[in-house]
């Protein structure tokens, strides 16, 4: 079974996937991935994945067969699992739990040649629908916190498979990055009695110049202190806590201004690998005035992102003010 | 002039070097960097770099002339500038202040094809005296607070120079992971009156099932909760916060059990990009009773660190008993 592990300064929490237990020579500086070759998230291949805890598709459609638009099976390697109860344990001076969670993976498209910023608008609003179905499973079961949701494309960006997916991993405890927003948040809240991340909006919106788009329900800007060239950040106009609150219009105004946020930041850095995640209140939290949840998109752009990663202290190359103006500017053909 | 700016929920200060004013199209995803060509670091360029701060080699060598065995001069393209005074301002509800501060290039050898690892004994000190001497001198200027000290080996891990150098980025602020490090550790030495990481020697020293390699002044483990694959932990056993403190015996040690470790890394993967980290007090800091100095030295396996960069929720696929026992156990030509 995983483990979950605590570092004894920080309280970072770190999942050990043990069954995955890597070898040195599994670190050999590898190539990307060739294409061609066995995929196991093409139709055809559904009995290769572990059973479908969710599919989208024609009426009539079984589960685990061809048909579908979008598919969720749990990964086949999780670095959590499913079955058992949530155990905390000492050793010595340390914190463990034992490994406890879900780790799904969202297909978001049959076409294995088709990159999640080409789906047409209904096949990605149902990425975004499935997102919520996924969440609102999963906070039935009173042994998860945390559903983390996010997406890698490109190997830089530490996707392992070419197919286009994202991925959900729900968690027994709060992640730091969770954890440090919702305390940075209140404290703000407690002393102006206003939400820092509306507050954020009020001033982009006002100053214009971190502005990348809007519609009438979300803006995407690039935050104040990036920590990556072109990061962005989404956010809905409307103070909300939680993703899974949203309505059927905000939906499609996401699923809009998403692919917008994309096609320009693709427009602007061809082939980007990028990683995004979505920031959410906890599970069966009840609506928090202090937090708003947003997504994060970050772009790896593999020769800055080193040394950063070890230490939590980043430079940035690129103003945010500029990012924004080249991917305002940007043409989209 | 570059700007520091902070974060409003997390606190996280970024340095936004604006001089280096990344375009679009300096993100085109490159290929390594093609060995031959001109090296601003090698012998005979001296001119080409900013005159030296810090030079090691014969008697009567004149600075920025060759002769010399170990070099540290400014960074062309600073993060941060050394001139000025630090002024803090607020731009709505964000905080900036101008980006004061040094960074410096430490070239550890003049030999462009010979790596850090490769260096014989003595010279390998002389990187960690140069540590010391710059760490000394900078934290006679007032306005600095801290110098992050790292070492960027192999593209992957963000090293854009292929000769062998490591840096200094001296800061007019604290950075988070030290913030966060102290934090956590006076919240455990006021609970248990004890040095954290004193009580994690100890433990290693008991278990042994995460430990590398040790020698009388140093132990090098694999932490309890690695971020990465093959993380290792470098701490003096004597309980100091600051490295400059060591003595003549304790540098000695120090670059025996370095060179080991990094041996014992390379044996296991060759051709591993790394980074690795100097955690101490901050600058002029009294002695801390709760903290302890450290390096921290991180493998960069590309197909790993995508995610984790953007999210802070790290899956480790390698137990660090497994680690440890590997980098024990490989052969040491």
């Amino acid at each position: 079974m995983p483990e979950l592990r605590k570092d004894p300064v920080l309280g970072r929490w770190i999942i050990i996937a043990k069954e995955r237990g890597k070898r040195p020579t599994d670190f050999i500086i590898s190539e990307p991935a060739s294409k061609g070759g066995f995929c196991p998230l093409c139709p055809g291949n559904e009995k290769t994945t572990p059973p479908e805890v969710l599919g989208y598709g024609g009426p009539g459609r079984l589960p685990n067969t061809p048909g579908w638009t979008l598919r969720v099976v749990p990964n086949k390697y999780p670095a959590l699992v499913i079955e058992g109860d949530v155990n905390k344990e000492g050793e010595g001076l340390y914190d463990k739990m034992n490994g406890i969670g879900a780790h799904e993976v969202i297909i978001e498209t049959p076409n294995h040649e088709e990159f999640f910023t080409q789906l047409p608008f209904a096949r990605m609003q149902d990425v975004f629908l499935a997102f919520r179905d996924r969440l609102v499973d999963l906070s039935r079961d009173e042994r998860f916190k945390y559903v983390m949701l996010f997406k890698n494309h490109g190997r830089a960006a530490g996707a392992s498979l070419e197919h286009s997916h994202s991925q959900l991993v729900a968690l027994p405890i709060l992640p730091r990055m969770i954890v440090s927003e919702l305390a940075g948040s209140l404290s703000y809240y407690k002393y102006k009695e206003r939400c820092v991340y509306c507050d954020i909006i009020r001033q982009e919106n006002k100053e214009q110049s971190r502005l990348v788009c809007e519609n009438e329900h979300f803006i995407v800007i690039t935050p104040w202190a990036p920590r990556s060239p072109f990061e962005m950040w989404l956010l809905p106009k409307q103070h909300a806590s939680s993703y899974i609150t949203q309505t059927h219009d905000q939906f499609q105004a996401l699923t809009r201004i998403f692919g917008e946020a994309m096609s320009r930041l693709e427009a602007c850095i061809p082939n980007v690998p990028y990683n995004f995640v979505l920031h959410g209140a906890p599970l069966r939290s009840d609506p928090l005035r202090h937090y708003h949840w947003h997504f994060e998109i970050m772009p790896k752009l593999t020769n800055i992102a080193g040394f950063e990663w070890g230490s939590g202290f980043y430079i940035n190359p690129t103003p945010p003010e500029d990012a924004a103006r080249y991917l305002r500017e940007v043409s989209l053909t």
